[in-house]
């Protein structure tokens, strides 16, 4: 059986106000993941960079998050970035067909805070070398979780 | 030293296509906890609902949303919600002053999988109960990432 997965073709929507509720036409292409014996909905990494750089770069930010959605093999379906004052540090999620992608960065302290859940053929690791990339941390860490893993 | 946690005072944002970016007036009034002489950014907890009813149910699930949002003590700065077919199945994001909070539903499973990640003086503990009450899952379970930790 194949377990539906939201996921819908890659139309990024538009928002109007404060919320935005899409009902979209069904075009189901993922589902439960089994591998290794193991059923789980989807993989959500929880990623640390310390000693990064550019943090309070929220135009940077903004194309980190749409590169590594691009890299994952995502779709994004919104994307909602908020710049702090004063210390520059900015919070972003990317609402994807496959789950998520979120930020939140504290720039006076080299330290930013993401996590990327996705499931299906999506692959959540390959988000990791793009914000390396754009914010050159000294120490990545990352911890990942198995989501809806049946036990 | 305070350093400065990503803050405002509570006014939800509006936005406008794609992306919304509010660049607003500095008001910090949260800083890194140090709590038993550990210091972090802020508690991240992964929430998962088994067995849970109306996960199809986008209405409830922005009033739960709200509601974990309010039973916290965090600031709503936006909410994106997006309804799948044909399982049913929700995404939610509400972007905080203090983090986010997030879901993905499978309807079909009984299955959701929350994150809620709050710095200052937030609880996403308090999360927790809400949701119990609006989806009546048989079985939560919770696991806490103190995000930031300084080693």
């Amino acid at each position: 059986m194949r377990d539906a997965c939201p996921v819908e073709a890659g139309q990024e929507t538009q928002t109007g106000r404060l919320k935005a509720v899409e009902r979209t036409t069904p075009q189901p292409k993922d589902f439960f993941i089994e591998r290794d014996g193991v059923r789980y909905a989807g993989t959500h990494l929880i990623i640390d960079l310390w000693g990064a750089e550019h943090l309070d770069d929220i135009d940077l930010m903004e194309r980190a998050l749409r590169d590594a959605v691009d890299a994952s093999g995502a779709t994004l379906l919104h994307i909602h970035l908020h710049h702090f004052e004063p210390n520059g540090g900015v919070s972003g999620v990317a609402v994807l067909a496959e789950s998520h992608i979120s930020v939140h960065s504290w720039p006076e302290r080299g330290y930013a805070a993401f996590d990327a859940f996705m499931c299906g053929d999506a692959d959540p690791s390959l988000c990791v070398p793009v914000f390396e990339e754009a914010f050159s941390p000294e120490r990545v860490e990352v911890q990942t979780h198995l989501r809806g893993r049946a036990l």
